[in-house]
């Protein structure tokens, strides 16, 4: 194996496993894979020839872009190939006048921002680990962030999709053109698919011209029934801000130093941000109630950003999912979800995207106490269970990959999983990418 | 047959196919089709056993909404029966303060448009025809217009569907949740499939506050290419207007009586709208140049709205196509459709979505005239191998239908075509879906 794929990567881009290369985030809970070998492809047709010496081989093949999944989908978890993205970070063509770019798959998130931003234009999609999470990644798990509340997530920005499918063929669907209807929405079946149908290699992607201003409001409450009364009366108030995220009266506690007043007994905090015009600032300050001030926007998501490693350090370990719910739903989501960790005997928090019903929810524990981590999965699958019962959703954003395996045989209706299985089939029917993950 | 769908749906909701209901908007150019009988399904269970039944007895479905496609999409071709929605225009439910609406699909897009608006809302997708045009065939068709440019076609507005599928069962894909990354993103794959995968019943949309102003702007260019020029300058602006529209000269003449003022010799128009702010309107006048003017927006878009009908007028025939290309090839594009008509000699004009580079260009005849309607299918034709040869699509937003029928295997690769086929006989292995549509 190792010398038929060097002969297509050349025997330098062809590795051992090294450790870091079978985990995601998800190591925080204990999570590691094991592969037989990492290849690092340099082209789109090295892709499509390694896809096709697997494919021939029925040799499993996991891709991997900067592994800041937290769902394990990642993660090698029967052997196989890894096949790592990273030296396909080049940008194909960028037309910024006309707010479009095309770039391979390993291109980081954070270097596309930055590309955006040099150039008087905005890419939304923000998940965490920026630095780190590359486009490939954003397309596998349809990424989110807070941004996704006014702008979308990542299908909303990619007309076109690279992608090498089965048994090795590389195709394209879509391209630079903003309208399409011609076949069926491959490109966007593909966005959120991780890695289960196909390698994505490259993306063309839309972009928007840069806001005008970047505002960051902050307001605390003594609930979360009143944080979640001012999201309201922020939704009645014609104003569409960019971000509506929440943080629950645990995390506040356990993050400290926020850049705003946090009063002794805050049950919740609101954090959003503005990018349309100062005038709007108004009327969401009179939306998110007295308790709304205006902290520095760097110094606020500098310190929100830290929010998940801050949890970690609570107590060493940590299971967070990322339920969503309808909005009607949203505070007795919130509260249910917290009030889990005490059911099972340990501590939780939960913070999120609040305009899009998507939280996320951490059930901390002691890695070396009896029964921490146990507790922490249980607590995670009644959180599952609740959040189908409020007719939401398992996952918001994450996606399934291998943590959250069968559980959407209970989201979904079994003649909806049929549809998705025979997909999964169709694209796939050695079923060699990414096994086990995305499962039903 | 009659007899078994009538202890369906009630034989008062069996009709004999009257003439209306076998053609769609392409009636202009001359086609209608046959079919054994109409159904009027008052429910989505009604809907899924008229299914079961047409499955289990291999008769070919065609789904029905407003009949103002502009592909023969809903036109059935081959016989069998064909399935109105006009019956399940129901709202489920409807939350304006979290900005969502469950509706069937029989609901018409205006009353769609106008329940938002009388919420303080805005559901932005407006093809044309929207007082008979139904949120099903929105769905269908992946329906745009004018707005897409800003606010997107309707695939961003579906948050949930709920679909018949083969052999007749009823399946809920998303709902009201905002975001939902669990399965594979069988939702989007609906949207825009044109009837073939199986028959929307009803939707759960978005929407959004209705933007706090909406200001016309006009400005007329000696050619099409200094037109594009300013096209470029708004795209520079940093503005986002919500309407970036074009109109090329021939059309112009023909549909008289724009409320802004067209000098002699002009060679295209452009009609922006914005609605983000009064202060965002000086920029855009700057961008557009010279001749640009603010009329009065009811009149434009009035008189904007009788342009089809006008063109409609100029010989009595017309095949009027929709494809769409990479932004900067966006002048050729426009240019070369139009030569496409002297070629064949006949009369063509242009107009459409100039921000999103979606050409609607029109081949205008005669039907009395021997060889009018042909040369029109030819300059059609050429129109499409020019779309596909500048990178662009051979459809923006009205769909392959019947019309467009074999062109998707010169646009896309073998491969690609292959898993559109593959998808199509996944989930209709009798090919009994609206057969003969959205064909490779």
């Amino acid at each position: 194996m190792r010398e038929e794929l060097a002969a297509i990567v050349g025997s330098e881009h062809v590795r051992e496993p090294e450790a870091h290369l079978l985990v995601d985030q998800t190591a925080v809970s204990g999570m590691a894979g094991h592969a037989d070998l990492v290849v690092f492809p340099g082209t789109a047709d090295e892709v499509a020839a390694v896809v096709a010496w697997c494919y021939a081989h029925d040799v499993a093949m996991v891709p991997r872009g900067g592994g800041t999944g937290l769902a394990g989908g990642a993660v090698p978890v029967d052997g196989g190939v890894v096949i790592s993205l990273e030296r396909m970070s080049r940008v194909r063509s960028f037309n910024p006048l006309l707010w479009r770019i095309e770039v391979e798959a390993g291109l980081t998130t954070r270097t596309m921002q930055r590309l955006a931003r040099e150039n008087g234009l905005l890419f939304p999609v923000d998940p965490g680990g920026s630095e780190q999470s590359q486009i490939g990644g954003n397309v596998a798990t349809n990424a989110g962030g807070p941004h996704t509340f006014k702008h979308g997530s990542m299908v909303k920005w990619v007309t076109g999709l690279e992608v090498v499918v089965a048994p090795g063929e590389l195709v394209r669907l879509g391209g630079p053109t903003r309208k399409d209807v011609a076949g069926y929405d491959l490109r966007s079946l593909f966005v959120g698919s991780e890695g289960t149908l196909g390698i994505v290699t490259a993306a063309w992607l839309r972009l928007t011209p840069a806001p005008p201003v970047e505002i960051a409001l902050a307001a605390t409450y003594p609930s979360v029934a009143e944080g979640v009364e001012a999201i309201e009366r922020v939704l009645a108030s014609g104003v569409v801000p960019s971000v509506v995220d929440y943080l629950d009266g645990n995390t506040l506690a356990v993050a400290a130093g926020a850049p705003f007043d946090v009063p002794e007994g805050t049950g919740m905090a609101l954090l959003c941000e503005v990018d349309t015009r100062e005038e709007d600032v108004a009327e969401l300050l009179e939306a998110l109630g007295e308790t709304a001030s205006r902290p520095d926007p760097t110094e606020l998501w500098r310190w929100r950003d830290g929010v998940g490693l801050a949890v970690d350090g609570w107590h060493g370990g940590r299971i967070s999912e990322d339920v969503a719910v309808p909005l009607d739903r949203l505070a007795e989501a919130i509260e249910r979800s917290v009030a889990l960790g005490a059911a099972h005997g340990i501590d939780a928090c939960s913070w999120g995207h609040a305009g899009d019903g998507n939280l996320h929810t951490s059930f901390v524990f002691d890695p070396a106490a009896p029964g921490g981590r146990a507790a922490a999965e249980a607590a995670a699958e009644d959180l599952f269970a609740i959040a189908i019962e409020m007719g939401g959703t398992i996952t918001g954003e994450h996606g399934i990959g291998w943590l959250k395996r069968g559980w959407l045989s209970r989201q979904w209706a079994p003649a909806a999983v049929r549809l998705h299985e025979e997909i999964k089939r169709t694209l796939d029917p050695k079923g060699l990418f990414n096994p086990g993950k995305k499962t039903a």
